[in-house]
């Protein structure tokens, strides 16, 4: 096999540019992040190679600065790969692996044909990644692919953002919603850490975007909701005056099922997000909310560890919201 | 919180019973295991202590003798608990955590109120288990309780069996089963390792059971299933003459989307697996084969790693086949 270095492939998903290729924040340019949450904006949560190869096989070597381990994920997610290559129009699962070594060589896959095949290559969710290496077939051609994704769509969230208990990297549900549309979701999840914070609101107010979509009530509690949310906006607003904002309401979370504390605290921070972004919405008509009875149904059967939405969990989410969403857009003509 | 032994409460899940307590089969008396054999059937996958407390929290404190490290698993599926509460007659989430000792103290849930109420907690399913004892209020009432679930049906099979890749222990199919149906499938699930062997069919053929289900074209090759699959069926039936077989064919694996040798490979098994039940159910009526289409559906967004369901995989395998095994057990008026 041969490698070439992927930074002279497309690589998506970035909301700015960035000096650290594989960075999604630039944490030299904004230095008001906590320690985890400099960690955090520099995972490749959201990140993909875009190419296309003849290769019969695709290996990834990868230099990890640092990787995920948390006991409600996936190795897979964490610090694995997941590969979709382009048949009939549609982006099909083609692979996803991982290995637990810093120096990390992983055959990803191998015994294709050969004839040219579109490739789309998320990157590991939770890990900050200092290089890679795509190795191909000695004789094959591999060449850079335009952004297969219309529009610039920002999503800033929490860890279901993020894609906490997500099966692999490519299954959180903006991934999912980007590849279901064709429309360009760049991610900035960040676990645990989406609290309304000036921090993150400076950031998104330098970012060009087409639209704004948030799961902003999913981190911060009721009081910090009612704090931030205005003065949230209004930074993000300073730059970007007319562009849609969309609010989504956060999900309901299992453990509230015999757990009388955690059951009034998130009852407590969804009443309060209704009431914060219902008022905004009389002021400002390009704020929408989104507030499905349940994301994610009424089974009770899409937990993981009784807050992060496990693999049916992101699908039924991400199904819920996708007619949601392409109804507010259409209104601005992106389609 | 005061701590009481998990010896006392009734465990359920088990084939036969083993002088170590958490094991599914006693490697002493079967002895023709490989040494990773010897580990999977020592794991603790689909066994679930049955139980009846009023305490306000539950806590475990378990010491491990060995504990699943996979990639394509989450730690909470390989060494966590995974709690339900009866409500309204149905088994209702209640908690899932997970941690990475081996002598693992485990706050699981609190905060509830203080009526009784039954539980039912599925162990880990990719550990070895030495103890547990269950943490409840020092004031609290723990008591055994009987085994919820009806007849005897065991289920044997591969890495799918045992759980691979579900986001939490009792999210195998077969428990999702065994929580919709009501009736009681113990699981004899081991990774990798079901391949129509004759150490196996003793195991089963000495067990006692109303049903046995099979997950057995996963793991063998096409000539693996045509070599053993007669002697492996003439063995349990010199012990369960009439009791009913119900072989499932193995799922469509996403790793056969672009590898073109996988797709081969799965092929000829799936072929031959068909061919080889049908045979023998010309000369036995108590032989079924449960043959859908799609386990999983059609829309290739149910892999974890190109072999594994994901949650949602795994939800879609078990409504697909709830209503093909009611239909079968209906005969034997199991129901």
């Amino acid at each position: 096999m041969r490698y070439i270095d992927a930074k002279d492939l497309n690589l998506i998903g970035k909301i700015t540019p960035t000096p650290q290729l594989y960075h999604r924040v630039d944490t030299a340019r904004y230095r008001d992040f906590t320690p985890n949450q400099n960690i955090l904006v520099t995972e490749a949560a959201g990140l993909a190679l875009c190419f296309k190869t003849n290769s019969s096989r695709i290996s990834v070597h990868t230099y990890f600065h640092s990787m995920g381990n948390g006991a409600n994920m996936t190795g897979i997610n964490q610090y694995g790969y997941d590969l979709y290559i382009k048949k009939n129009k549609e982006w099909l699962y083609a692979a996803s692996k991982a290995k637990l070594e810093k120096d990390n060589l992983l055959p990803l896959i191998s015994n294709m044909d050969t004839s040219q095949k579109e490739c789309l290559l998320y990157l590991p969710a939770f890990s900050v990644i200092d290089s890679i290496k795509i190795g191909i077939d000695e004789q094959a051609d591999i060449e850079s692919l335009p952004n297969p994704f219309r529009h610039r769509i920002i999503i800033f969230g929490s860890s279901f953002t993020h894609g906490t208990s997500a099966n692999r990297s490519g299954m959180s549900y903006p991934l999912m919603v980007e590849r279901d549309t064709g429309l360009y979701i760049m991610n900035l999840g960040v676990s645990g850490n989406s609290k309304l914070q000036q921090s993150f609101a400076r950031v998104l107010a330098d970012a060009d975007a087409d639209v704004f979509i948030f799961d902003a009530f999913s981190n911060p509690s009721a009081k910090e909701i009612e704090e931030r949310f205005d003065s949230f906006v209004k930074t993000i607003r300073a730059s970007h005056p007319t562009t849609p904002l969309i609010f989504m309401q956060t999900i309901y979370r299992e453990e509230r099922n015999f757990d009388k504390r955690a059951d009034r605290y998130e009852q407590d921070k969804m009443d309060m997000a209704e009431k914060i972004v219902k008022k905004a919405m009389q002021y400002d008509k390009n704020i929408y909310f989104i507030n499905p009875k349940n994301y994610t149904g009424d089974d009770h059967v899409t937990s993981t560890d009784g807050i992060h939405p496990s693999a049916l969990g992101y699908y039924r989410w991400a199904k819920t919201i996708e007619p949601l969403l392409l109804t507010i857009l259409k209104k601005y003509h992106i389609e």
